[in-house]
């Protein structure tokens, strides 16, 4: 990859996915993988493999495919992780319990170290994962360096919550409430909104049984 | 749109956000709304929206935008809100109970009816949206011909439901286990991969620390 050219979201998606799979084939016992392994298992096509992998100056041969144990190390040293990665929920709601559950996090060295709610009956400072007051997130963040957080609470306070972070070190916020925020500062921010994902498997299950044909109908 | 091209899953993702973005724009008092009102709030280029647009057969003219009312009447149509879509979630877990729970479906005309879990413990016939035994699931799905499912279970379990979920009128599944499902026949399945997001927020962070250079590193 040239220096200072950004990859898209959608890359480090795929890069993600790939390390996974690494992972798995190696604990399989596999040595060696080629594009196409990789394509079939992540769903996408062994070209686009060796795209991505050029892209991130990954190099393999034709015959003897990728070596798993290089490409991991090189995937670990591309997706930082090096050191634990510590993270902040804010909001202790059913997604944000959710998350405090998620089991995947901890093998992908990302540790959820607090929670935070303006719901006194949320809080609860002797759980594995601790859930404090709202006032002490600010304090919190600074203290412990952290540089990323989760916003989990209603639409309506997600924006507040989101401008209380950017006068904290983080630096990169997954969102789940639906709505888009708005930054003072740079931060890396991405959006999970689970009824726009339903919606859309809605749209493409309507699509197939009307037949795709739009631009007749329109006025 | 031309007959049969089908658009890729961002396309429909932007069109349910102008969707979304319309009706506050409605509530809000607005009859008229220009692509560059849509850009900025959802976050996106001017020309995409027109391009998203146009490839819908949506036509607007460059002074007087485009009729909010009819907009909405126009996605409406081609997200197929016309009638309620029953879901069915399989998985009354952490992340199964927060879906439940999740106000955003219901304005968009999607319900949750009915949730099945192997657990007896998180069985409950009485609670607004029922928790039934597994068992009970296909017979279910078939008997009220639903169409949507969500898979909130765990990894190792999720391709066993999934197969399950194919013997039923089930066409569309939205599938929160972090693994690839394989289909034995036509179904439409997107993943939300939760830890995945939240490594992709992580490798932006790091990237932006150390500076974005790989290619100098690559063996």
């Amino acid at each position: 990859m040239d220096k200072g050219i950004r990859p898209n979201r959608n890359t480090v998606l795929r890069l993600t996915q790939y390390k996974n799979m690494l992972h798995r084939l190696k604990s399989l016992g596999f040595e060696r993988v080629f594009s196409d392994n990789l394509a079939g298992a992540v769903g996408v096509t062994a070209s686009q493999v060796r795209r991505d992998f050029a892209f991130f100056g990954i190099s393999g041969n034709k015959r003897g495919g990728y070596a798993i144990d290089a490409l991991i190390e090189k995937m670990r040293s591309l997706l930082g992780k090096g050191s634990i990665q510590k993270v902040i929920i804010v909001g202790a709601g059913h997604i944000g319990q959710a998350l405090m559950h998620y089991k995947g996090f901890v093998k992908e060295g990302i540790r959820i170290v607090a929670a935070f709610d303006i719901d006194a009956q949320k809080q609860d400072q002797h759980q594995r994962i601790p859930v404090f007051s709202m006032e002490c997130m600010q304090p919190y963040a600074r203290e412990h360096d952290i540089k990323l957080g989760i916003i989990c609470v209603p639409e309506h306070a997600a924006q507040e919550v989101f401008d209380q972070m950017l006068d904290t070190p983080i630096e990169g916020v997954l969102n789940f409430a639906p709505m888009r925020l708005i930054a003072h500062r740079d931060c890396e921010v991405h959006n999970v909104n689970v009824g726009l994902e339903l919606e859309t498997v809605v749209y493409f299950v309507n699509a197939k049984h009307q037949g795709v044909r739009y631009a007749d109908s329109a006025s």
